[in-house]
């Protein structure tokens, strides 16, 4: 029978072996958004399902109507233990701009950097090297004697652009990939030296506006004063869904928000989290959001709405005295706690339509839906996995919230009713999504690690 | 001597040679935007020159650091009499879409529509029939003994593409072209039946601000709540700049802006304007302006302020969830009476920095400025000038006003002080600037006798 000290020995004299891994998969360039890697999305899904059937998976690669999903079961080494559902995706973000690489995104490499050894190249922490870590600590357990639990896996391959096959192959494979608990390894630590479980999610709704007015573009010196310029009508619905206090005026828009609970208000609070930090590193100082909260609570816990876009008329350089035909905005709201995303999205439409002058019409086009998420602190699998991780980095993990969303926890959660632990070993300055992405050889070996006492703990 | 009656007789009997010189410049493709037509240009003006030369007018075609101007001279019948300097422009709107012509756009022809015969092509009326009008008027005076007044021409070849040359080219000629009063044939009849001399233009100030506020675009899930969106700041500044009932809220917008005096707003009240059919058109039914004006004073003697143009974070399909760096917009300002377009500038920019939020920083870009332009109804020449086209219509001209700006009228006015006396014979079906562009023969046989009296009229 596996012990967790011969698992854990196994991994540390394997570092090296696993190391090359993961720099096989880099190699491959799965960039899901560019059709023109369609082929290298395939091999990187291949490579996968290969990689777990030589652990003793039963593994295939599943067609979808976009990229393949990877599927993969592994039997416990004893019955009467819990079923857990890995989730990681093999899909990575585009190179661009890729003259700010220092090297071949695709040519993995080892840099010694005053913090330790990292592995630079795309994809090296998001997702690949997080979902390595998992697959490196099955092998270990799988080496050592077996799985602790049963251990099923599943590897997206379109989770950079969009996850638009995924709701359709969960609705069509619940049975299968029915768990008692899923992991996602798509979140970071807290900082380097201390791990973090991510227990909260904040939900999103986006709504797009298009306001249009005349039937044609305007020229402002014939028409300007006497037509109605859908600008102006955009830009009063925007300034008016917010009070001077930064509170959101959506009726009904704070139903269902709760306050954070004692505990986790504790914890939060005693974060060493320096909001002028947090803030001038994008050269900001002064926190835009509701009046008498924290940064945390207006990133993690307070719901927002945020215009990600905005166009209408002319934009091109110098100037042109149109009155613009239309005007449209983009509109997200993070959500928290229970508010519902089909009734916000209605209180926000009703509110529009309420501001809408005469000769003006509105046309909406929903992008997003999905509810906030939250693993209660009382959870059973959220405690083992604490003292687990406590083990391995002699820390007691931070209970965190993310203020985005992260789309696939949220399709669990509804299609198959299952809670997600998230833990990551990925840093704040690993430059995911930005030239020369990189993941520590420590988070990747410690990583490694705590998925493999995460595992022996829920088996307990 | 010549008597108009003689100048009358001679335009109408030389109307078919008349329009067959006006199709030799309507051949000549001078279209200034393109680089590709500089040539054409040069040949429009040449020719223009040519036939000023031949009418007896010293003329010459002058070089700028763009395209040329076309100047000439020519002497009265005899002494003390006005000096006028006739302005029109030689070049040409683009065809674009070509394929909407029925036929070729530089090959002019004769239509026989329910109202009358049309000339169709590119230049038909905006601003080679205009300007023919005014010459064809002058070759029946010099033909019928000279002159009645002192005339200076000036043709531009950069109208349609900003006058970029103008303001240097009247800055290094003022004292040859300095006159009396300037008259200017690029404006339009009030209808088929009624002439109109515009007498009001408003004045334009054009600003773009941009907002910046953190160093990047930011995640919304991982800032926002917490970080300043200038899509908002932007947003509430458009919504602050007009007040519930239509007026501008900036601080000094109104200094200078009057009244109509009681002649004007009267014979403003007795056009047949059909402000339902105005709005209608452009599936509008709601003046958006001031409450309590009438739409002819909302776009004639009103200032406003609208946006030409806004943008700011993503604009492409579906969703993007982007707290944006920065958000733009095009302002600008239509002024009347005697606002001070640098004062409006000034003021305006206060009124955006009062509003400006902890991070945020602005930058202004001016796109224009010219102040409103005035012609008293107590004007001399405006009353020759009224006198003359009711003798030719039958009807007294209507003093209207043009909600937009005519820049070259106000350059004159501040590089000469000179007014104009606007008139012109378009029929607002003439399609200027689109496919299938025509001027009435009626409009080109009429235009030419109503020059032919006012110039009689300045005289007398």
């Amino acid at each position: 029978m596996a012990t967790i000290d011969n698992v854990l020995a196994n991994i540390d004299s394997n570092l090296e072996p696993a190391i090359a891994r993961l720099f096989q998969l880099i190699e491959i360039p799965s960039i899901s958004t560019d059709p023109a890697h369609a082929e290298e999305c395939q091999r990187a899904a291949a490579w996968l399902a290969d990689r777990l059937v030589a652990l003793g998976f039963e593994a295939s690669v599943r067609p979808t109507s976009g990229l393949p999903m990877v599927v993969a079961h592994g039997a416990a080494a004893r019955r009467d233990v819990p079923h857990v559902l890995f989730y990681g995706h093999y899909d990575v973000q585009p190179v661009d701009p890729v003259e700010l690489w220092q090297t071949n995104p695709f040519a993995p490499r080892i840099v010694d950097a005053p913090t330790g050894r990292q592995i630079v190249g795309r994809g090296a922490c998001d997702d690949k090297g997080q979902l390595m870590t998992f697959l490196e600590a099955c092998r270990a357990w799988k080496e050592s004697g077996g799985l602790p639990c049963q251990v099923s896996i599943l590897l997206e391959g379109e989770e950079e652009s969009g996850s638009a096959s995924l709701p359709e192959f969960l609705a069509a494979n619940k049975a299968e990939l029915k768990a008692d608990i899923m992991l996602v390894c798509d979140t970071g630590m807290w900082d380097r030296d201390t791990p973090a479980i991510t227990t909260m999610l904040r939900g999103l709704v986006g709504e797009e506006v298009i306001i249009r007015a005349a039937s044609r573009d305007l020229h402002s010196g014939q028409f300007g004063g006497a037509a109605v310029n859908p600008i102006h009508v955009l830009a009063k619905i925007i300034a008016d869904v917010r009070d001077a206090k930064g509170k959101i005026t959506i009726p009904g828009f704070y139903d269902g928000v709760e306050e954070l609970s004692a505990e986790v208000a504790e914890q939060w609070r005693n974060l060493p989290f320096d909001e002028a930090e947090f803030l001038g590193e994008v050269g900001l100082s002064v926190p835009a959001g509701e009046s008498g909260r924290s940064v945390l609570e207006m990133i993690w816990s307070r719901p927002t709405c945020e215009v990600n876009g905005i166009i209408g008329g002319y934009t091109g350089p110098g100037a042109k005295t149109v009155l613009p035909a239309q005007a449209s905005a983009k509109f997200t709201f993070r959500l928290v706690g229970r508010q519902n995303p089909v009734r916000i999205a209605e209180n926000f439409r009703s509110f529009v339509r309420a501001r809408l002058p005469a000769d003006c019409k509105v046309e909406f086009i929903s992008h997003a839906g999905s509810p906030a998420l939250q693993l209660p602190v009382t959870s059973e699998a959220l405690k083992r996995a604490r003292r687990a991780l406590q083990a391995e980095w002699g820390k007691e993990p931070v209970l965190i919230a993310s203020g985005g969303s992260i789309p696939i926890v949220g399709a669990f959660k509804q299609s198959l009713n299952m809670d997600a632990l998230m833990i990551g070993f990925g840093l704040d300055d690993d430059r995911i999504h930005s030239p020369n992405e990189k993941y520590e050889v420590a988070s990747f070996h410690r990583g490694t690690r705590s998925w493999a006492r995460v595992l022996a703990a829920l088996a307990m």
